[in-house]
């Protein structure tokens, strides 16, 4: 693995690795840093002392984005939707997909910052928090996600929109009716009137445009009903979508990991949408500490990749990719009799006691196999 | 098929077209513009200029809709829930429905304008915003479907509504003691104090009328407690209703489609509903390109109707109802290996990847021949 | 069946009949009619003959409760929790059941008028709202079902509102920190705030209470964040709880309804679970049109109990108990070929074109009966 | 068992008997009290007495949880998690523990009181309701399971959260350039804006800063709309992870609960997850009424441990751990024929009569048991 390969696999949006997510988690701060910055760059009545730090912080964050820059154009043939030709080209479709044009865009501040430094007003600044926020829905985990739920859902939503806007209007139409002669300045016109029905079927209610008359306020209490179903049925349709939408990208990643275990394996395709639905998985950096000695037991491991060591009273046992661990406290109810730390980074399987007796039902024969090799391990232990 | 049913596939509320789907958007943004220009003329401050292209907007869409009401009535015997008659009792039948006589008062403006323009107050004009917003309950899409679950769900919505009335008259009630005294403008009688308590409890919370005794702050929060409860209880009921709507729905629909793919023919009635759950629809206009070569693959197409054509390197392959493509990507995970563009416009039944290996463990047999096909492609590629 | 059992039937909370359901519909209404009038009674600014007209119509509604505790009273000994001993102890038993006391007290206001007529204050009848918000908890549909709810999730309900009061102190102990110095009127004390804290926890904003300091506006977003995630989490608990409520109560009441029902009897037990949570249940009064001739067909239906026309072209076929239509516009997908209605009372049990499939793929046989008497019925038809 | 076991039953979290739930309410109950009167006593208006009075409580409280501490300190070594060393390193142990520590803190308002008694400041008493605060989310039942929700669903919670910072920091910019001129006070600056910003996105709407130009009124309808959205995509997330959490937990005590019951034992371990899912577990304190005769029957009873009595008529039948009772109203659907009284406390499982029905067609074997005990009690009741 050349060290460009290593780092494209930090900087993946798409790997879910220990030290890739930590990579991201220090990007996405990074951005709210450098917005924060911008932020307070623009209230007039700081002290120009503290102005300058800010104005510091943000050139630092918008030179780090520069490095940033340099190293995604660099990795960019790494990227297996980019690398079908040579070099070069890939490194010029990323530089004009949407991800390079946010990418260059974030680094304008450093560029702006080094040619005009003190005199940039606060206004142009705060454009720069645009941009860092464009950066962020692009580096944001899980953005994508919730994209894709909107998407697949869209004509849900663009019903529940349509349902909306005829309520807007209607309400809106009414009040300028019922209110607008006397309240010339809130009901005056069907737009002003809008502002009211927003403000209203949204149960926002700032309070400054009010009905007083008895039949705008019942108009009022019913647009408040009419909102609170709105949102009610928004929430309907976004938590199907959004539940349907993670198992669907989980079963995928974790019939990926389940393909890597040799223990599987054995069980038949049939079989294996079982199990799959059941297990989770769970990325350690090395040296973690998955198990402690005492705690509860109450989930067992299959290790994907990586090598984890565990601790029995003075004796050190190493367990590498395809072994499990952990499945004793499962069966016998008993708190862990082990410490087990990870040697390596490690990406794990992990199927908790409520799905593992779930399988026993369906999968018997998965569950027998465990059962036989912890009988081994018993009698390993006592010898 | 004769100019006149096609005409009706576009206006088919029920077709899915992706022609008609674009006619369905043109007309709710045309009624959304004609809304939006009836609005502006409502403001008094508006410059004449302005107030003049406002009206000018408004009577072409109410043209325009006239046009259409015309085309409709045509097509009208084309309907199969109008059919059954003679062609002139079908158009007559379609001008006393809900649809017909709403379509109708929509060209109202138009003849207003004709007769009255320039002196035809913004009051009146203003009753055109509602005749406008009925057009857009008939024509928006989705918004039967959301009729529906409030129609299904009418039972537990009573008890929802139920419950809200309780809680308001209660504490409506209990605040008119408690407050009665010292506010008498907001709380000096019942009705006045409805007002307060249902502001508060849709949690929308204008602030002009509070509770200031430390009893009816309590009694506040309670009513305020009540209000998110409502709304949750609210939201679990529309859930529940939606997906389950949508999904009798899509697979009634699917159903459909499913019955013209020869391939699924072959799968016994047993093994189809599972799947018919499994399977999304999609449309496309003549020229989409469905398949990008180099993009990841996560699902695998069958053509229920249309052509297309897919691009492996110099060569052309066509493909017509009833082949399926896509399928390589998901056996082998690996990139697009070819363009697919439509030749005409094509529906399509989509199987995600998930889907694919779930159903891989319910039917396997589907899955063989899949596999089967796919193997004699490879090597007729190779050849 | 006599009179006494005929009436019980229309007022049983519990009986699903259309007459049954009217009369509950009526009941809500004279509760909501008596509420209004005594509120209206309440506004100081009424002129007298309006308060004359309010105080009459509470009257009637009074009066007419005192007739409907009269027949309750009469009819007890038909209520089956109550009819295990005489007619006079099941009266009794009655009378000192919750039920029994509330419906006394709502007569009270019918005494009260006798008595004190127009020197009752308006005060004293507010309390009369309360006793007939109580009768409408007691009588309202669908207020048990939501009360069961609440009841089952009663752990996870408990769980989110310690999660409230934690945030809800904390949020007030520390705003009275950092607002307190400078606003001693809203946060100068932990109980000032807390009105402060529960008005934007639970995103009410009256906006009476703002905090000012920067340190006092973070505090204050970060409880709106809590208010919503907390209402989220609320939502989430009774929608869940809702849906496995409902389908509960659903699957008992059909499933005595489908014992009635010679013809799934011969369906063995095992698979009877399928169809019951597949039917809905719906009520026709006598002479209602069940199917139109040339509608879309989306349903099949079984009689329960009562009788249908079927009006095909000339002929009228009767259908009793037992009986099925329906069927041939589910699998022939074409528009009703005939007109039914009802000829008394019915009880129905409905089955969806989308549940129809499915259950094709898990009860075959049980279609192929429906086939088959829909094959015999045609080839009648065209003898 | 020792008293020292007796008494840790009590006070562990994870027991679920009917006096351990009792000591949780009152423990519960008397840190809410606590809370209140030191609350009550920041209020400066309060005349001496009852700030007396309120200190008096306070202290009261506060020797209370000094003596809870003694008890839960001489208790540790029974904590399973703790015992598998020495008791003196348990107890240390436990100590050092956060529970341990948030338990000491909630005792210092007790000593506090010994030595500053009335010169201790209302600010530094303030200190306290955090303290008890924290030990109220330590106590208080299940709010391990929500942050388990939360902890479960933190990927997708972290998604949400990003969406909303994106659309809060654009939102705020977009406000401040709109706005920032004519409203120096509420949008002159990115950071005054994000306080509209974040009250108008959690639609909790205080009123204090309103945009007043047109566009400003546009965005701020959209941000409220998505502010709706968020709250509707969290109400997704926290149903899907409530509900999976919930269910995996129950899964596992009834489980648990199960194995304790013989009658279940002859069922095969893959059949036993059936019953498992339908199951519910309740626990009573003795001489409660488990089934009142002549009310309807909804569930049946298995006995995990504990003793009934049934009282038929004049005779008393006593029932032990592994039997069951209540079954002859599920099978007659007649209402209850006995009275059962716990004599024990006991805890027991309760199958629902439409769980009761699903399961005859899933496991006909279990039901066929029931069946055929119910008819030998039958039997031996009219012998």
């Amino acid at each position: 693995m050349t060290l460009r390969t290593r780092i494209y696999g930090l900087l993946d949006p798409e790997s879910h690795g220990h030290a890739a997510r930590q990579v991201r988690t220090v990007e996405v701060m990074l951005i709210l840093v450098g917005i924060s910055s911008v932020s307070a760059g623009t209230v007039a009545s700081l002290p120009p002392g503290a102005r300058a730090v800010a104005a510091f912080i943000t050139g630092i964050v918008a030179v780090l984005f520069f490095f940033e820059y340099l190293t995604r154009l660099w990795v960019a043939p790494e990227n297996p939707h980019l690398h079908l030709v040579s070099a070069g080209r890939s490194r010029f479709k990323w530089v004009l997909s949407a991800e390079g044009i946010i990418d260059l865009l974030a680094v304008i501040p450093a560029l702006a910052m080094a040619y005009g430094s003190a005199r940039l007003g606060a206004e142009s600044a705060s454009m720069f928090v645009l941009v860092w926020v464009l950066k962020l829905a692009t580096h944001a985990p899980g953005v994508g996600l919730i994209a894709r739920v909107f998407h697949n859902e869209r004509s849900a939503l663009a019903a529940a929109a349509a349902l909306f806007a005829i309520v807007l209007f209607s309400a809106a139409t009414i009040a300028h009716w019922l209110e607008g002669e006397h309240q010339q300045e809130h009901f005056g016109s069907i737009p002003a009137s809008l502002w009211w029905a927003v403000v209203t079927l949204t149960t926002t209610g700032y309070g400054d445009a009010v009905p007083l008359s008895p039949a705008g306020r019942v108009l009022g209490g019913v647009v408040m009903l009419c909102g609170i179903s709105v949102l009610a049925l928004l929430a309907g349709i976004l938590a199907t979508g959004f539940s349907a939408e993670v198992r669907r990208r989980e079963f995928v990643r974790i019939w990926e990991l389940v393909a890597q275990v040799p223990f599987f394996s054995e069980v038949g395709a049939i079989a294996i949408s079982d199990i799959v639905d059941r297990l989770r998985s769970r990325s350690y950096p090395a040296g973690a500490t998955v198990i402690k000695k005492g705690a509860a037991g109450d989930s067992m491991f299959f290790i994907v990749s990586g090598e984890v060591e565990v601790f029995i009273g003075e004796r050190v046992k190493k367990l590498v990719d395809g072994d499990f661990f952990g499945e004793m406290a499962l069966l016998d109810r008993k708190p862990r009799s082990a410490d087990v730390v990870t040697g390596t980074a490690c990406t794990m399987l992990v199927l908790n006691v409520a799905d593992f007796y779930q399988l026993a039902g369906q999968q018997p024969k998965l569950i027998s196999a465990i059962e036989a090799e912890a009988k081994r391990r018993r009698e390993g232990d006592t010898e």
